[in-house]
């Protein structure tokens, strides 16, 4: 338990750093050499030059406009001046919704502090049984928190009172939070211009048929039983190696213009390399030329690779995609059964086509199911066995441990400076170390679990990230820090022990947390807005690779939010605001001051850098709501715990309703709401299809379809002639012999013909 | 822990009152004048008499033919002989389907009690512990269990070896049992004929609409957004208080038939009545003529109330039934969202006409969620501390504490014979009688919670009736009779404690469960093939209001399954059998017993009595395979618990595997079966669509539907004038206006069109 003093001196550190990091981002940002790391977004759209650095463009390198460096905090203002409607319209739903959740942290603890602060600070303050016991150590600290309150004193009731006061507020904010969301996401959904995926089915795990092909299996099951919707369809290739075959070509192309470029700077020497291992060793051959070959041999393995993958009837994977005349047809489709084995023909809506994880589209149901059990059990082990590292390093920030183990350190530790340094920062750090690996480890681990879209594998990972964080960050620092050598006997405590035990050292712990939220969240928030690591990176590739505006404009790195890994470390937040509440408010103004900041920034960031991969629409938010439900239960389980070891006996009465009614809340929500982020009403699609109708009543919606779901790597080539789409009107009609069928196949591209072996039969039908 | 002799005892009262109920079966079944009693079934299927007593009706009353009296136990191998899917045509699937569960029993547990007998039993009896152990005081039948095996053995092993086996082979007969049965299912869909509900869903929770009416507003929603499909709907009334006045009239004519016949055997005395309470006191009047005009009464208020209901608008319910005209419209529409707010127009499949639970139609979504919550926790209370008396009674058995505490009984419960017979029944018995009144307070907190189906209401019964039984009757029986007095403390202890003292105590309540197995299971099958209850009611009715056929055969009480009480019964014997199953292998054959004989009686009795109130299709099945997977991983944590008490460390490890897998092999089940159970696969719709349109194109399903999803009390009514059929083809297409759509209302029954306040609209259409 750090004093008083320990958090200012941290609380020093964590906002100079944070301000040396706003001041380097201001410095940085107006150089207009940066000017891609920090508006790529700009850049992206077409629409850079920013307005506010016309005068700064005019040299060249050097931003040398004095006045420029005055106004060097005014981006804060502008990130907020952005109305929410142009945000949704500039950087998309998932954006603007995602700085919400930062909104949603104010909303909730503004409110709560101020009520904490005039409510239960006083009641603390004013008890003073630390006081009275002398025996005890204690800090000015914890004389605010609730450990200054007596055993079986009668005051608790306050703390109870505020527990109720809070949680009601907490559903109030969350209900209209919910609503609101629910409601911009339906708005933004029947606003949305005509998109693929809205007249688009995934169809996965479609059965083999020993007379037909994937593509005509999938035609003459849906003219079938979508006779009246099914307009047309793709079929999914394993293109798993060619796509690796195209992702190393990019890697030597660019090492081919490095050593153009070597060789354009400096024409008389013809830069060489050893085509051995890493360039270390071997034969030395002339390098552009080198790099020349490899690529042409690759460029011949990549149309190999294709030709093949066209051809094989093997490379078809038992997916596609299904695309319906309407959204009425689509969204049928995507929300029934097909057949009477639900492990055939499953129907979901189609990803949007930059949104498909393609690698994942042809796992089998029972292959899936295994890889859940063992990715569940993998989870559990790195959840559980990953917390004796932290653990080990929390410890060694015990300095009187320290001092006990290595005796000889004893006169550099005694020295004050150093002890508050110390243990204002390496708690924070050495958790943060710990965390910077994983989230790649848990994003695999969604891969493998076999999601098909890159949201839901943000997603996935954002669940299993948070688990983690519950597990080690929160429970690990509460229970190790205090008792890290009774941790094997506290597993075997009573059910009831254990929120008393942990409840009990809650407030103790305080501290700790505080220095943790102004290392991560103060600190790490500000690095944020600096994009150093973007920003080393663009100006290695801006010298060594860039040639023409369009290397230029590859070379940027806009990034994205990274939902997987950003959303559960702000879930923490929660978690420690909510717990908190109650027994130690004066935690709640650092939080506050860490979502203020958060919300600035990252509506900086979405407006002037981020580059979504996709758009999901929101559907994250049942997410970030159930997860703040957790926390809600686990701030009043918690401080049952803690009255309970109080003496306030009739306190776990009274507390036991709040976890009940916070469940129910939580399934009147999830009634309420989530099937809006599950499913697609009816009602909605047929307005959007009557309008639709009305509005463009000639479009071709088969050649709009046409490519929209074809492998990246397939994409831009000039594989896909247009075929016979005037027989688009055609109604497939009851498909009654594979012959009849297969006259009703003109959409084929050649790509899905030559698939088949009726290569000559569809010939036929071609101009 | 009872000796061997006890279970002797026990064992020899209920085969005696076994045997004795059978024999009065046998003797009873053959009279004559008992025929409506045992075989209600044939009569209602109206072909009755049964080939197998053609003599016997010879005689009015009793059965004089002493031939028959020598084959007195041949129902048995006659309530085989039936194949199934003639039980299936006979009886209805679900019946069929209940009988497998007790089939499943003896398939799950006769391999096992074999591979028990013949590995775990000669391990147990020569390890010799509890002979070496000369202090505690043993039995025979502990020298077969688990105890037998003394701390840290290495025999050990051999347990969990075997609890390998058994999950594996539970796993196996699950899995094939889950398949067959969902085969069962598809196929009785598949083959049956025309049904209302196949093409009718229900919609709940339908907005009001301050232009329209309730019917108007469902016209025009469904004419919209499900145009190609929408047939035609039927308005829900509020018509509880008509049900009731009719009810009440069904009984005041049951006492007028009374006196009448009174009268007729004596016409001289006029049979007279006081109309005070209970006819207790008051102004004495002629019987016949009092009845007489109390039920003219009741028949002018029905009418009033008819006819009130019919005007009233506000007796319209926000529900409908809306029927399609292909079964693939109805299948979309009950599987997809309607609007974008979740909580109206909900959509679900229409239950059979029969099915339906009418009060319950009308509530509201929030209702829904609150009523859900108030019953969750009265449930749990009911559960919980429902324990409290039978502990009492439980520890009563206990004679050496009775002796304790009435010294004046000792001389009494001294004897023998009598101790035998105290311990060995009076447990059984002092449960039964609890959980008698049970399965109606669970059933009316079913109907509180808004479920709309009879069949609904029967699973939902029977989840918390297994609830209750596995903490009351399982773990109730396990903790209190050891150790009532330390259940406070049970509650405080650790969470890995938990399963090793459940554990720990297991082995020694064998004997009580053998008890409990002989008395519930067979006795008490053995008197419900008696069926005493009806047998007294049939004969008193019979006596004082038959006249007519038509009156016996309403006499007749054939009665139903009783899901909801019946099969957590049986899964207690699952729970049981699988627990004991390594513990103590001599209870497998208690209960391989229990499942013959109910298999043999309920497939007489689902042959030859019981009437269906509903056909499920064998809905329930997803509960009864849940509730055996629960069953399994109770044993294996149980097991877990006994064998860390055991000094056998590394078992833990060793089992812990167990109930992950059994957790994973629940989810693949689901995932492989259970969608068969809730939705209805599009592609079996269009195929039954195409097959109906071939054999039956003139079908006018508008008018087979028209009255189907009438109210009971409405039904068989004038009220109901077929209008304008002619008009049935018409599309309702795109409804513009209000006045338009109106146009389109040609089906609207009387009922309907009375509802609104347009009835001058709607009867010009009529001719």
């Amino acid at each position: 338990m750090g004093s008083l003093n320990d958090i200012g001196v941290a609380a020093g550190i964590n906002i100079l750093s944070a301000l040396g990091f706003l001041l380097a981002f201001a410095v940085l940002r107006i150089q207009p050499i940066n000017d891609r790391v920090y508006f790529p977004k700009w850049y992206l759209k077409g629409t850079r030059s920013s307005p506010r650095h016309i005068g700064a463009a005019l040299s060249k390198f050097v931003n040398a406009d004095v006045s420029t460096y005055m106004r060097f905090l005014n981006w804060m203002p502008a990130a907020l001046k952005m109305p929410e409607p142009e945000l949704i319209e500039h950087a998309g739903l998932d954006s603007a919704v995602y700085v919400r959740i930062y909104l949603l942290g104010l909303k909730l603890f503004v409110p709560i502090a101020v009520l904490a602060f005039s409510v239960l600070v006083p009641v603390n303050w004013t008890s003073g049984t630390l006081e009275d016991e002398k025996s005890l150590s204690y800090d000015q600290i914890d004389k605010l928190s609730i450990s200054n309150i007596g055993t079986g004193s009668k005051r608790f009731w306050a703390h109870i009172a505020m527990a109720y006061v809070f949680t009601f507020w907490t559903f109030y904010v969350l209900y209209h939070e919910y609503k609101v969301i629910t409601t911009m996401r339906l708005r933004f959904l029947a606003n949305q211009k005509r998109r693929p995926d809205q007249f688009t089915v995934l169809v996965k795990n479609i059965p083999e048929d020993s007379d037909e092909t994937v593509s005509e299996h999938v035609q003459h099951f849906f003219a079938v039983n979508h006779r009246d919707h099914y307009l047309s369809h793709q079929v999914v290739y394993n293109a798993n190696t060619l796509a690796s075959l195209v992702e190393k070509k990019t890697g030597l192309q660019n090492w081919l213009v490095y050593y153009e470029n070597q060789h354009a700077k400096n024409p008389e020497k013809n830069p060489t390399i050893k085509t051995g291992l890493w360039g270390l060793w071997g034969e030395k051959v002339d390098a552009v030329e080198y790099y020349r070959t490899t690529i042409e041999e690759l460029c011949k393995q990549e149309d190999e690779e294709r030709e093949k993958v066209v051809s094989d009837p093997s490379a078809i994977m038992p997916a596609a995609f299904v695309s319906f005349k309407s959204q009425w047809g689509a969204a049928v489709c995507a929300q029934t059964q097909q057949t009477s084995n639900p492990t055939v023909w499953i129907t979901e809506w189609a990803p949007e086509p930059r949104d498909v994880y393609w690698p994942n589209l042809a796992i089998p149901f029972v292959s899936l199911s295994v890889r859940r059990l063992i990715m569940t059990v993998a989870l559990f082990f790195l959840t559980f066995f990953f917390m004796v590292p932290i653990a080990l390093v929390q410890s060694l920030a015990n300095l009187d441990d320290i001092e006990r183990v290595l005796p000889f350190l004893k006169p550099i530790i005694q020295r004050n400076s150093l002890r508050s340094i110390i243990q204002g920062f390496l708690p924070g750090i050495a958790l943060k170390l710990f965390l910077i690996i994983l989230p790649t480890i848990l994003m695999t681990m969604s891969k493998i679990e076999g999601h098909i879209s890159l949201s839901g594998l943000d997603r996935r990972t954002a669940s299993k990230y948070f688990l983690f964080l519950f597990v080690n960050v929160f429970l690990g620092s509460v229970i190790t820090g205090t008792a890290f050598q009774q941790l094997d006997t506290f597993i075997h405590q009573s059910a009831n022990k254990i929120p008393e035990t942990i409840g009990e050292s809650i407030p103790m712990k305080a501290t700790f947390f505080i220095t943790y939220i102004m290392v991560d969240g103060w600190s790490g928030i500000a690095a944020e807005v600096l994009r150093l690591k973007p920003l080393v990176m663009f100006h290695i590739k801006n010298t060594f690779l860039v040639r023409t505006d369009q290397d230029r404009d590859q070379a940027m790195d806009p990034g994205s939010l990274d939902f997987g890994s950003n959303e559960p470390r702000i879930q923490l937040y929660f978690l420690l605001g909510l717990v908190y509440a109650v027994v130690t408010p004066i935690l709640l103004p650092f939080i506050i001051v860490f979502f203020s900041l958060a919300y600035l920034v990252f509506r900086h960031q979405i407006i002037n850098v981020y580059n979504q991969q996709y758009e999901s629409c929101a559907q994250f938010w049942p997410d970030v709501h159930r997860r703040i439900i957790i926390a809600l239960i686990v701030s009043q389980i918690l401080l049952l715990g803690l009255l309970s070891t109080q003496e306030a006996e009739k306190s776990t009465f009274a507390l036991l309703p709040l976890p009940v009614l916070t469940i129910w809340f939580h399934y009147v929500c999830k009634g309420r709401f989530e099937p809006a982020y599950i499913k697609f009403p009816l009602q909605e699609a047929m307005v959007k299809d009557t309008l639709q109708r009305a509005t463009d009543p000639t479009l071709n919606l088969r050649a709009y379809l046409k490519d929209a779901y074809v492998h990246p790597v397939f994409q831009g080539g000039d594989m896909y002639d247009l075929v016979a789409m005037d027989e688009e009107e055609k109604d497939p009609l009851l498909v009654a012999t594979k012959r009849r069928s297969r006259m009703n196949t003109p959409v084929d591209s050649r790509l899905n013909s030559s698939s088949g072996t009726n290569e000559g039969e569809f010939s036929r039908l071609r101009p």
